[in-house]
């Protein structure tokens, strides 16, 4: 059975008329294949079930949380579906525990483990749309259990993996995946197709259109995801497996991020384990290390350098102060006024002279690079924020990113 | 294992606070011995998700609306039991399907068909509160299914025959059963004990304290059933078997009625199927017929009499006027200022007087009787509406309803 799994979120089935809106979209597509969808709860839900629960209790047990919680999406899967039936569809709508979608006994953040699909498919061959309930699954006990936040776009990619669906689309309320920010670059093109890795370092970067989560899960089940608007007409991005791809971009987008702040300590011995000992001080107080660059050693001391979120960067240069001491290191220094941006493309790893092209422009914009790390689909520095606009809109220019490639996906 | 259900409505579940308030009352109750708990939506939430169907569908789906209305009870479920948690008491929230709760197919309508009791008292011997989403249950499909409305109180009675509760009581916004309206009568006594029989006369003539149809499950169980404020203290009435009873009062309550209209027709002839044919043209038009009376035939002729609701008088005038034309019966009349009254006892099998003591006093007050039916453990007369306040009134004072019986009920 050749069929397609959609989602919504929760600004999508914000109201009354937007979950009619939602309806006749799912009614167009069911009409040319049979169709699964997958739902958030409807705005605000979520949070005002978690303000009564904070209200009886400071520290709400994971297991009664998630039952509650569930609530949300069992209501809407149930509008959506009988918005679908007074439509003339037919329509049913499952729980977690009806398709069942198995899930381990993580309350809170629960991982799928398994989904039965012959529910769902005796269903769609009854002639049945059927609307899942997104973000919930049921354990080994029968407990109810949910995925966190996020979790209905896994849902959905576990769903069409599980079912085999053609295509997981994503209804969100933008109109797909940019080359970069708009805001930033008025020129930033809508880009048709991205793959699974180039999605997951545009994400992961920044550009968050989908659960970085999600788009894993996709890859792995190599379900061909597409993120596209609910609001607007439009294909969308298609997020696919590179092979899908006859050629490609070198550079397929252009993610940063402002939240970075950069940590250096100088003149360190350079001795096996200080790396691990220096950054085990920071991990230990669970914060979150992105770009680590080691220099070369020049005279028995080395110099580290890395970056962690704004937020945490008082800390961190607290500890490490501390830490310089027992080391003896010769300084500690810091800037959190820095910003990353990231080149990402699949045809980078054919295409060795990207870097220096990247850095080229930004010299000739008079932007200092503080800092450089690379992936093999991925190059990215840290600059000083105030030239964050700057260097996103010459990179984008120069690495003609307003053009559409003249390269295509194969179709599946 | 000797344990109690409990069951706390919409309104007990109206706030964070008032939850909170649940959860401290149902803490005490578990510590003097097991406790189950079937909770309602928070006030008002059925209403909101009924509003957003209707908004979807003019006449939503039966399944999707169960599954949409039981997540209100859910949602109250997993609450109250984050807060008994909160409070540092182990407990664990069920919905209908994990309980089970087996429930026939009728959507929207379902009857309880069976309750595997296992899941609660495991739950009940590790130490656990156990708190049921009532109002829902699970069909054959493992479809949602719901009791209809006031179902949660059915839940909880047939809760409490599967589990062989000692009690089920049912907590309301009124203290418990009182022998009239305190509003008409201010020396009404709350009642201490009153028989299931009683009960249902009480409540099917106006004393809406409980659902009809949980009155007849708990009388079928054997489950003794009580009937106590959230907000107040107080033991409530107990509503037990007549063996129960050592002794009793000859009339326990006097329910009454203002929406009743009656409708004669005089002079059809008396032939047999004359008063189904009569009969049969109101019910025809889903119209329900409370009294009936038929005088004696004279000279080949009778006289019908019944009582219908306020609301459809006109409409039964109508098709009666219609009907004594065919019939060729002399006349029809009616009244729609009428009321009932009626006097509710076990005792009154034993003791034939009540009718004559009633009609006396009602006589002394100059109230003329319209219409008697009785059965065995219920009088109820037909009076003008102006007279129905000082006829409760009068039989209140002359029953001697105010004092409380020197007879008492057998602890159990």
């Amino acid at each position: 059975m050749t069929l397609i799994v959609q989602k919504y979120g929760g600004s999508s089935m914000g109201s009354i008329e937007r979950i009619a809106h939602v309806a006749r979209k799912v009614l167009a597509a069911s009409q040319q294949q049979p169709t699964v969808v997958v739902v958030s709860a409807m705005q605000g839900e979520t949070d005002r079930l978690l303000h009564l629960a904070k209200g009886l209790s400071e520290r709400p047990n994971g297991r009664e949380l998630d039952a509650l919680l569930a609530s949300g999406e069992q209501a809407s899967s149930a509008l959506l579906a009988i918005a679908l039936n007074g439509l003339g569809a037919k329509a049913r709508c499952y729980n977690g525990a009806q398709v069942p979608i198995l899930t381990d006994n993580v309350h809170t953040k629960a991982s799928i483990e398994e989904i039965p699909p012959e529910n769902i498919l005796n269903d769609l061959k009854a002639g049945y749309i059927v609307v899942v309930a997104g973000f919930q699954g049921v354990n080994e006990h029968g407990h109810v259990t949910t995925l966190g936040r996020g979790g209905s776009d896994t849902t959905a990619v576990a769903l069409a993996g599980a079912l085999k669906a053609k295509e997981c689309q994503i209804y969100t309320d933008v109109a797909g995946v940019y080359t970069t920010d708009p805001r930033i670059v008025p020129q930033a093109r809508l880009l048709s197709q991205i793959t699974f890795e180039e999605m997951l370092e545009m994400a992961s970067l920044g550009a968050k259109v989908l659960q970085i989560h999600s788009v894993e899960l996709a890859g792995r089940y190599q379900v061909p995801l597409r993120v596209l608007s609910t609001f607007e007409e439009g294909a969308g991005t298609l997020i696919a497996l590179e092979e899908r791809l006859m050629k490609h971009s070198v550079v397929s987008g252009i993610a940063f991020n402002r939240d970075e702040a950069r940590v250096s300590i100088l003149g360190v011995a350079d001795r096996p384990g200080m790396g691990a000992e220096l950054l085990g001080s920071v991990s230990q107080l669970n914060i979150d290390v992105d770009m680590i660059v080691q220099n070369p050693s020049i005279a028995g001391t080395t110099d580290l350098t890395f970056t962690v979120h704004k937020n945490d960067y008082n800390t961190v240069m607290e500890v490490l102060q501390g830490k310089a001491q027992t080391l003896r290191a010769r300084e500690v220094r810091g800037d959190a006024r820095v910003a990353k941006i990231s080149l990402v493309g699949a045809g980078m790893r054919s295409h060795p002279g990207v870097a220096t092209q990247m850095f080229e422009v930004l010299g000739q914009e008079g932007i200092n690079i503080q800092l450089v790390s690379t992936s093999e689909i991925k190059i990215s520095v840290l600059v000083d924020e105030k030239y964050l606009e700057l260097g996103v809109r010459a990179l984008h220019a120069a690495f003609g990113l307003e053009n559409e490639p003249n390269q295509e996906y194969l179709s599946r």
